[in-house]
């Protein structure tokens, strides 16, 4: 973080002196550096990532001006994070389940398995103990989030067989990250961790036997469509995918309080633009992938009982060797239950009869 | 609008000419008189309209001061929104629905009868055309509107005899305003609009055979759990709704760009939040009213295919008498096709999952 000062503050505070006004000091100009994790092309978060810098600085008339550096390829998150705990960078559009190496509650953040949905998720960090729980597990890693983004419940990929049942998981080749990752793993699947410029030649060949990628949108645009037939929902592993601002802790202390809250409030409307862009591009972009004759399937009842056993075996494994992940999944697992419990009547019964009904 | 200049921008513009600085000129302080539509009671919604005021004047530093009036009861929505026109107030945290008398295109910015849903809304309005067509509606009434809160799917209401078919609504005396209350005529029920303090007293005494409200957390403050047994999902005339900040347009036009931003950013945020609010409240007060004997129950099938039947009817009425109503509904109704058609995969299948595991 650079800051450039403007004026003196004590020459000015004397001018102002004179009046009977609100202080007005001239600020220094805080410049802020912003990575993303994601590619370009991944454009309904990139975009993203884009407008959070636009709106700082129309928020802030300059005070704040957020760069936006340029995204090598492949994006490799690792280094990324580093460069912001070493404050090189000021902030990082991150996809928290990328780090999950480091600590499994990243995952928490973004995505676990038969987890929060997108409003649940939301509403968790909102107005419930998320966001507490998550700043005091970030904090050791001098960080301070900001939910930015959510995909909202992602495809289960493709696959270049159908699969039916759970025995079809034996040593499918499946690229695939985060938690779910270690659940395929269980199931006897082989995940693998391919660039993105891989994933279709990959694919084609038959060095993979199933991506999951994103959503129709962005498995469009790579190509998946082009070399597999058979698209799964859902993608259990990611009933919901948030992705998060991450700021330098020391950097975020600098700002004074009003910066403070543009930060906040423009990470806010990044939050509800990915996922409201994602929902306008998939619903086109799933009607092309239909229409050049791509098959899309459902995951079956025994393949998703499989995984969802497996998946509340993993959650319960890494409660008993990660003290963060108990304290945090023992709040989220509690608030899962009470939302799935309430949405099941109104909004589940009302989106089913829409959904079924001739529009 | 008052506003108070606190320093001659020609004086500090001087003074500033002399630097290599961004400009720096004293803003004005602009003070707002913003007024809610909801009594204070309705504390997620009220709560909320606090939530702006405060946000703004510490976005702002100061400079853009909102004063929430003091609310009277009962609250009348119809003066608050002529004051909003005549600029005697600034903002007006409205609940569109409450002016469909006078056009019944407020609707389509807060609930449509088998309309929206939370997330649909938000998006239709973010990143669909919603917004842009509301907003060349609004301006013939000397307003500009931002979307603010949202309650989520509501329930369907309280009743005194259990509804099981279409006929039981012959007669039915039922608290409902907005176009429901169009469609509950059109199916034989006499839709009734008593002030919000009449309403527990009136279904008591068997003035009233049901009532609408909002969820389980205002309708159990509001005491109507004590006075009839059955509780009724979902609310199909308002699958969801919302809420919106009316700022004067001259008022709204005012501001500079900046403080333009604040608002427009404080109000997205207090849209999250308020349904955000709803969601951990409404599972808590839920479990308390089935704990003190109130029976829930779902709409049957031949009820909700005769609502649905009856609200395309008004609709396509509308879209006949009212040329407004036709551009929008257009837009509306074909986003709703698109958006329900992409939800009933990933996101419905994972939720469905979710709602009938035991977590």
């Amino acid at each position: 973080m650079r800051r450039r000062g403007v004026l003196g503050q004590a020459g000015l505070a004397g001018i102002l002196a004179s009046c009977s006004a609100p202080a007005v000091l001239a600020q220094p100009v805080i410049r802020w550096r912003l990575a993303s994790a994601c590619h370009p092309s991944l454009d309904a978060v990139y975009g993203g990532t884009e407008q959070f810098a636009r709106q700082l600085g129309l928020l802030s008339g300059g005070r704040l001006q957020v760069t936006l550096l340029p995204t090598e390829e492949p994006v490799a998150s690792l280094p990324l994070l580093e460069a912001l705990q070493a404050g090189e960078i000021d902030a990082l559009h991150a996809v928290p389940s990328h780090f999950v190496a480091i600590d499994e509650c990243f995952a928490l953040d973004s995505a676990v398995p038969f987890g929060l949905n997108s409003r649940q998720m939301s509403t968790w960090q909102l107005e419930g103990n998320g966001l507490k729980l998550l700043r005091d597990f970030y904090a050791q890693h001098q960080i301070v989030n900001f939910p930015m983004g959510n995909s909202g419940a992602q495809m289960g990929g493709w696959f270049r067989r159908e699969l039916d049942s759970p025995a079809d998981l034996a040593d499918l080749r499946m690229q695939m990250g985060g938690l779910g990752a270690r659940v395929l793993q269980s199931l006897g699947a082989v995940p693998q961790q391919l660039p993105m410029g891989e994933l279709v030649g990959a694919l084609e060949r038959g060095q993979l036997d199933a991506v999951e990628w994103v959503g129709p949108h962005d498995d469009r645009k790579l190509g998946l469509g082009r070399v597999a037939r058979y698209y799964y929902y859902p993608g259990w592993w990611e009933g919901s995918a948030q992705l998060s601002l991450y700021c330098n802790a020391k950097a975020w202390r600098a700002l004074p309080p009003d910066l403070k809250a543009m930060v906040e409030m423009a990470a806010q409307s990044v939050h509800a633009a990915i996922q409201a862009r994602y929902d306008v591009l998939n619903p086109v972009a799933l009607k092309q992938l239909v229409a050049s004759g791509v098959r899309v399937k459902t995951f079956s009842k025994p393949v998703l009982d499989a995984a969802f056993k497996a998946s509340n075996a993993l959650c319960a494994d890494l409660s008993r060797r990660n003290p963060a992940w108990r304290r945090i999944y023992a709040d989220y697992s509690a608030f899962r239950r009470e939302q799935n419990l309430w949405h099941r009547l109104a909004e589940a019964s009302f989106d089913r009869y829409l959904q079924s009904a001739r529009l």
